[in-house]
């Protein structure tokens, strides 16, 4: 009955992924280039994600703070992989209150270099350790292919920034942090709430974080069966406390240079739930992650329809649903069942006058399709179950995706192979880093390494690694 | 026995406040000239600001949506009075991926222009109005005298803008929600959770808004007598919808302009509450926006104090206080109990060996100093109730201290004498444009005008309408 509002995901992805942005009304380009404006429906995804990582990072004990937006050019340069790795990104103010600058400020690529300096300040005695600290804000890497929501100029995020002891088994304490918020925060939430099927690994030494020692990865598959990284979480050893002069009296007496750890998270998840879970009717938002889970529709006026819509709306709310009521008659049915399927509400209710006279309404599930006939009164006491039962659905289709695009292989031949349809698995021993150089070459990339029981490696030298291969956005 | 770690109020003002802000944790100054680091302590004072804020503005019909942070220098030129404005407070960049851009981009001041270019795209028909928008940023603009959160380059604050049909009862739509959010949200966060006593009034046409018909403030008294705007509500008629070309076809079948609003609310509220509620002994921070309402100290180790002191933080807890347990027995007693008087902690708990074997806590009340032995079991019950007489005394003390320095006078001569203590109300017919240009030559600004029974004016013409007269920050 639909009309195909959107370019089918078979013929042309990216083609439909520019489609239901704009359609589901989630982002559009903004002005300058590689700008984005985030509308409404595409901002509230943000915020639901925004609310459940921060409650995540603040039962982890870190705090907000906030730093600012404008950088003297000389602080990026304290650290030399720093700079070398953001440098070709940066936006640079010269004029201010109408005048030239002595010193060019730049807008903040990431916060490490600030951030580090307050710490070097803020850090005096193993007391003030370790210094957990966490900031939302917008940042800006000048981008030159850019892509709504997977890679504009500028972009929003979280960046998380600690600093621990550097006793040897204090040394641990940084690495347990990174790996805290990798699995306890990021994967819980990417798991848990968003459905996506993330591979936990590390990045090989090519891939990894300018500056760090170790970079964490959580890698998910697109509807497309490439990658997309949702986020990071680094240890960057004492490079960056050496460089800022993070340093601390230790218990010992003596002065000791702090370990630090950054990790972080951006707007670019919410394309990535689009591509992972979206189809041709549009996108399929996660029950937990949707800011309105169920979608009340007047289909017209008669027979009581508002009132049993009404009634409906208020029982939903009471039973902890998030809920919306679409009381537009003025404007017709059609268009605005689709408008709820193209924004993936996970249920849209219709309420309509037949429905009303014979005590029912029609219940309809936006991942499953199905389409019920449900007594009123049973309404608000089925739906949240539903909604469990698709948040679990999501996540079970994701997973079998991504298992059906895994080859598990043994050369890099097959890999190149594999990774026009999806991801490839095999031992790191047959890749290595000239493998891995050979691999890019074909703009193949290894994605993480993993052990072979699933766990995160400590180093990329342990033995019998498995690499996770394929392309990425 | 707190040994002065501030100047005295009395002494000097503006050093009491440098020093609260330095001591208490909130702020420091950042990098570059005018910018700020917001730290922990004062940015989870903004938090709770903002979620109170944002649960009202939601309330109000608004949803959130983000816009670019650089705008092209073209934009801003289409609205004249809103381009003189902000010309001498722009950053520009120029300077973007490595290259000289073709078309400089300016740090936003206000996303007054990127909205309303969007608003133009976004509105078709009557159906799509009134469009309600919300966006939490930063925003920049040059400041030659910064002083933390009062007036700094960056600053972070939430904008709204609205866009209402025009027909002649909807003008009083626009002009409606513009005070809606006024009273609903503005006025309802500084008096019912800031504690602030407020006058809400309207500006006059010298001290309004560039582009605005009418402008609403809400002024606050300080602890010097000087105001402080601590929000502003706008109606800009059809200013931004005839440069921006915000039309839309109407039912009758003809297109026309539509009538916008802005209003918005910035991080100088956290330099307002301390201002407005410090004393010598630093911040006193409402207890419903206080982010720490309790603070359970252990004094020392023995006879159970552990044990105690977190029996006693999962009861309040349970009771729905927010509560911190400080566990930091190595850190001096004193230091720690002065460091929670000048964070301004509603109440601090109090947990030492002697106390245990008495089975009682010495419960200390920051507003009003107050220390008593409170039997343990009796706390978790005895704590809210404490909490929220407290936040009432915090308002009635503010008041009181508003109505003592608000001198009731007749001419312009008197306004100026009272003007160096606090402020003054007078008929605004015996000060009119001309006294008012007279008291801005010395310093002196109309803050806001009202009705005689303290409502808020529709036109700076209305008979008997009081100026309230002040110096400000």
């Amino acid at each position: 009955m639909a009309k195909a509002l959107l370019t089918p995901r078979a013929v042309d992805f990216p083609r439909w992924y520019q489609d239901v942005i704009a359609k589901a009304e989630l982002a559009e380009n903004g002005p300058a280039r590689g700008s984005m404006v985030i509308r409404p429906t595409g901002y509230a995804l943000w915020e639901r994600m925004q609310r459940e990582l921060d409650d995540r990072i603040k039962a982890a004990g870190a705090a907000n703070a906030y730093f600012p937006l404008l950088i003297p050019e000389s602080y990026l340069r304290r650290e030399a992989e720093h700079v070398e790795g953001f440098s070709p990104e940066l936006a640079v103010v010269t004029i201010g209150g109408g005048k030239q600058l002595e010193e060019p400020l730049v807008i903040r690529p990431t916060s490490e270099t600030v951030i580090g300096e307050s710490m070097a300040r803020w850090v005096e005695s193993y007391r003030d350790l370790p210094l957990l600290l966490n900031q939302w804000s917008n940042v800006v890497r000048w981008e030159l292919r850019p892509r709504l929501f997977l890679r504009t100029t500028e972009f929003l995020w979280q960046e998380g920034h600690t600093a621990h002891v550097s006793e040897a088994d204090a040394r641990d304490y940084a690495r347990d942090y990174a790996r805290r918020i990798l699995h306890d925060v990021y994967e819980d939430v990417l798991v848990n709430v968003l459905s996506l099927p993330v591979v936990v690994g590390r990045k090989t030494v090519r891939e990894r974080f300018a500056g760090a020692t170790s970079t964490y990865t959580l890698e998910a598959m697109m509807g497309d069966g490439k990658a997309l990284q949702m986020g990071t979480s680094h240890e960057l050893g004492q490079n960056f406390a050496r460089a800022f002069g993070i340093d601390y009296l230790a218990a010992s007496g003596q002065r000791e240079l702090a370990w630090t750890t950054s990790w972080g998270i951006t707007t670019r998840l919410v394309g990535g739930i689009v591509m992972a879970h979206g189809d041709d009717l549009g996108l399929r938002v996660p029950p937990r992650l949707a800011p309105v889970q169920v979608a009340v529709l007047m289909v017209k006026e008669g027979n009581g329809v508002a009132e049993v819509a009404r009634r409906l709306t208020a029982a939903l709310q009471g039973a902890g649903v998030r809920v919306m009521l679409d009381e537009r008659v003025d404007v017709p049915f059609g268009r605005r069942a689709i408008d709820a399927e193209l924004k993936g509400y996970p249920v849209r209710i219709e309420v309509g006058p037949r429905d009303v006279a014979d005590s029912r309404v029609m219940v309809v599930r936006r991942v499953t399709g199905e389409r019920t006939a449900v007594p009123v009164d049973s309404v608000a006491s089925l739906v949240p179950s539903a909604l469990e039962a698709d948040q679990k659905a999501l996540y079970e289709e994701a997973l079998a995706e991504q298992k059906r695009r895994t080859a598990e292989v043994t050369s890099l031949s097959e890999v190149i192979e594999a990774a026009s349809t999806g991801w490839a698995r095999l031992p790191w021993s047959a890749v290595g880093s000239e493998g891995e150089a050979e691999l890019n070459a074909q703009g193949i990339t290894v994605r993480c390494l993993v052990r072979a029981d699933g766990g995160v490696p400590g180093s990329e030298d342990e033995p019998d690694l498995m690499a996770v291969v394929g392309r990425a956005y």
